[in-house]
Formats: C-alpha cells, sequence, structure tokens
C-alpha cells in the first residue's frame, strides 16, 4: 500500500475518516509532507516564515484504522526505512523556540539534501539522519486537539530516534487506533532548540502491528544504531535548580561558544544546534541543582 | 606530582589552605577517594547505606592552588589518563535520588571492576567508562558551601563525559583558583537517576592550564569518542509540561519495562539506570509538552 502525502490532516481528532485500513503485520509506504504543509519552498526566505499560516503546520498523513486494534492495545510501529527530500528548511519563528526572547526575528536556511548531508550553511553540512518527527494515535477525548504538542498517544514526539530501524510502541486509544505521521527531518538535534530541524518531505516505510492489551503508560522506543551520534563534542552546561532556565542557559551557552569559535551569526548558531546539537540531561539528583548540557559534534565546526 | 587520597575535604571554601602549588601547564597524578569516603567496603549491605555519615560524603582531593590563575580567567582541566579501583558501590539512599518516593529502602549493590566491565548483578557487566563525578574550583563567596550540589564553579557535576580525553574548562573565581576534585565513577547514566553511579577511588592524570580572562559562564566540555555510548537502546518516554516531572516519568517507565521484560528487581533496575541509562531531552519547544526520554542500551538486558 503506497499512500500520497495530499491526505492529510493538521489536528487530532478521532471523528476523522480514515484513509485506508491496514491488517495488523501489513507493511505501508506513506508519503509526508514537509512541515510547513507546503507553505515553504527552496527559494523562499525569512519573510515567508514570519507570513505562515499556523492553521496549515505539522501535517500528517492519515489516519490509518488497523484492523482489530482496540482501546488498551499497543500499536507496534517498526520504521523500515525512509528517505528525504533534496531540499529542507530550518527557521527560526518568532515566538516559538527554546530562545525565543533571544531571537525574536525571523529567519531561514534552506539546505540541500544529497550524500554529503545537508548544507545548513555554505560548507557546513550536517550529517543526514532521518527522522520521522510527529507519529501517533487518535486520542480518545473528543474533538480536536492541537497538533503541536505531543501527548500519551504520541504526535509531534520530536524524538530523533525514530528513523530507520527503530520501534515504536504506541498505546491504542480509540478502535482502529487511527495512525498518522509527518513532520519528517533530514536531521535534528535532541531536544530541537529553536523548534526546527531540517524539515523536509519524505517516503517512509512501515510495519505496523498490534499487541493485545500491552499499552504502555507513555511511548516507548528500540532504537538503531544508525540514529545515535558517537563523536567528539563540544558540551556547554546550564546549572540551577530549574531544568527549563538550565537548557536554556545550555543552549545559550552553545550558540555564544560556537559563534565565539567560529564567527558564525549566533542565529545560525541556534539553528545549528537545533538540527545537530543533543540536549541531555547531565545531573538531575545532586539537590537544589540540575545540569543539562548541549552537545554539539566538534567536527561540525568549520 | 603525585597526591594521595588522604588530602581530602568534604565542603567548598576558599579559606581550606592549598595542599599544593601547581604551574600552569603542569601535570599532576591525583589519586581520589570513593564518594563514601571509606564508610562502605566490598563486603557492606544496605544497613551500612543506611547509616552513612553525609558529613563525610563525596571528599574531593585537594586543593591545587594553580600559580598565577586569577578571577575571570579559564581553568583548563586537561584529563590524560583515569584508573579505576577493583571494586564499586552503586546503593539507593532513603530520601536521595530522582524516585526517591517510589524507592523508599536503603539497597546496595557492590560491582567487581574488571576488564569485562563493573559486574551489577550477577552476570550483568556494565561497560566500564570512568568519569570523574566531582571536579570544581573554591566559590568566591566566603564561608563553607555543601559539596552536594554543582555550581558555576564546577563541583559535583556527574558530567559523564569528564572522563579519560576530555577537557574541561572551568571559571576562576579566586587567586589560586583552589582546585579540587574526587567523586570518581566506573560507569555513569547521563542523569545518575538513583544518585549513585558505580563509586569508586581513582587516580587520574590531569594537565591544568590557564587561559587569561576568558572565564566562561558556566564550565564547558570538551568530550572524547570513548566516553560516548552508540549501541541500540530501549527508549521510554516522560511527556508533559514540567520537565522534572516528566525526567521522573521516563525514569519510572524505563524502571517498569526492564523489570517486565527481565523479571529483575524494580530497584535493581533503578541503579541499572542509574550507571547505564542516558536522561536525554527529546523535546523541549513544542508547547505545552516536553518529551524526557531513559535510554538504555538493549545489549545490557539479559
Amino acid at each position: 500500500m503506497h499512500i500520497r502525502r495530499t491526505s492529510v490532516h493538521n489536528a487530532w481528532d478521532n471523528a476523522i475518516e480514515p484513509i485506508a485500513a491496514i491488517a495488523p503485520g501489513a507493511e505501508l509506504t506513506v508519503e509526508t509532507a514537509d512541515a510547513s504543509g507546503g507553505q515553504l519552498g527552496p527559494a523562499s526566505g525569512a519573510a515567508d516564515v514570519a507570513a505562515l499560516d499556523f492553521g496549515r503546520v505539522n501535517p500528517v498523513t492519515g489516519p490509518f484504522l488497523v484492523e482489530g486494534a482496540a482501546p488498551g492495545d499497543a500499536l507496534v510501529i517498526d520504521v523500515l526505512d525512509m528517505s528525504v527530500g533534496d531540499w529542507g528548511w530550518t527557521a527560526c519563528i518568532p515566538g516559538f523556540g527554546l530562545l525565543a526572547d533571544d531571537f525574536p526575528d525571523a529567519h531561514l536556511r534552506v539546505s540541500a539534501i544529497g550524500d554529503g548531508g545537508a548544507e545548513l550553511l555554505p560548507g557546513l553540512r550536517v550529517p543526514v539522519v532521518p527522522m520521522i518527527g510527529t507519529i501517533g494515535v487518535a486520542p480518545p477525548e473528543p474533538g480536536e486537539h492541537s497538533i503541536v504538542p505531543p501527548r500519551r498517544w504520541g504526535g509531534n514526539m520530536d524524538v530523533r530516534h525514530i528513523g530507520p530501524g527503530a520501534r515504536l510502541v504506541l498505546p491504542v486509544g480509540v478502535d482502529g487506533a487511527l495512525l498518522s505521521l509527518g513532520d519528517a527531518h533530514a536531521a535534528m538535534g535532541d531536544g530541537e532548540v529553536c523548534g526546527t530541524g531540517v524539515e523536509t518531505d519524505a517516503t517512509v516505510r512501515l510495519r505496523v502491528d498490534v499487541r493485545r492489551g500491552a499499552a504502555p503508560p507513555t511511548p516507548v522506543i528500540e532504537t538503531d544504531p544508525r540514529t545515535q551520534r558517537t563523536g567528539a563534542a563540544l558540551v556547554t552546561t546550564g546549572i540551577g535548580p530549574d531544568l527549563m532556565q538550565a537548557s536554556r542557559d545550555a543552549a545559550r551557552a552553545l550558540v555564544a561558544e560556537v559563534a565565539a569559535r567560529t564567527g558564525m551569526a549566533p542565529v545560525d548558531a541556534y539553528l545549528l544546534a537545533s538540527v545537530a546539537a543533543d540536549l541531555k540531561i547531565s545531573e538531575i539528583v545532586d539537590a537544589p541543582n540540575w545540569i543539562v548540557s548541549a552537545h554539539l559534534e566538534l567536527s561540525l565546526l568549520p
């Protein structure tokens, strides 16, 4: 079964008619649209980011009815393979992102995506590590639910390890599960600090199965080595009693450090952090101060 | 210069007399005591954990006066090499740790440390990835400051990437910097969820240098590939508007998942998570819900 990226929706709602029914164990190939829903193209600029219609962002392809899936079951999704488009976009969207106060202006970088990586800045190629930003099932609560926040039922999780080779286990909330996916990234850092990865369209091959009565409390993932990062890294830290503030401090310190080392514009360092740096909780027990660290592979610095 | 682990202190205080003076660029070898300060041994049990004298925990060897270092300078510390003891301990300490409410009772596991790893549970060996839990300089504020929380000046950072091959850059707060270190771990997971790694004594070879006027706002680290983890992992998630709660949920879900898959006691799964699982901030921009994920290498599951 091959599903085109024209069958999309922009909110979670268990009343949306399924576009196809699949049997447990079936494989399907799903095309996904980029997170702007086609509002941005390779020739777009910052003004197009500022003019984005948020009612059209983050379209997901679906929903797929999984035959026999019922509330309390687990949906087991294997990402068999995934290809991304030949270009992607990364934006600083006013009012959105971890450092929204530091970077109030719209900013856009379009990356050519090829064998050498995604070229975020001239000559600076980020390794392509494809992943699915949004994948989830319909919540049992009736009505429309915003596509932006993730929930127990998955959705816009932006876990960068949900890529080729990964297995995702979601709780089923309604009969038929009603699976949808979209928001592919050619690259993203843990935490997606500016709010966007290298946003692109994609074609994803999945196998979907059902485990009776095995719904996990929250999504569980088994990763594949392909989605890890392994090199020497530059690490900055945020230290204090609030994890959000520590996350901001760590990201801000990384932006400053990268800008100082390379001469890169801080806003570009912010985008680079979003697509390639990892936010990790280094320490969460030494009360009253926790440490969030931001990790960027040193090989990415020009 | 070789410093024995008998010259320790248990609080930060810039009035503590230095035990040695070193010139910028010098190498030194420092022995560190385990985080119990010798209160626990290979034959200890849970009762010894419950009886710990907290006034003696987390001893650090030092302080070292770095000649010429002044407030506003950066102290650049290269970890050249590091060896750990042949045993270590990992404890659930009542009232301490991310899931203190779930695990109110003292629990202790003693690991034999050898070429095959640290044997946390019979037959379950965690890879040995040595690291320095506590390393810092004296704060400029007078008086005693608890050794437990990390601060801008470093201290009990528990960043698992501060190991062999890593470079740590600390701001200098007082004349001579007054560097101290201790609390070595043979293994620890990002976040150190139960509050202890595989706690051990160690011998650390360092090179210490000074950069004039280059104090970073918070500690900066350059990691080495030896401190990364790269295999396929089991990932659980916590989803919600509070990072601390999401961290607890992710850790709790990992403990439950590991216990269910292996039959391991939940408290042992908690210790395993502390020494080998990584807490990462997967998503921090999709308001109002963030995702913290807990990553454990699948190869560690029996």
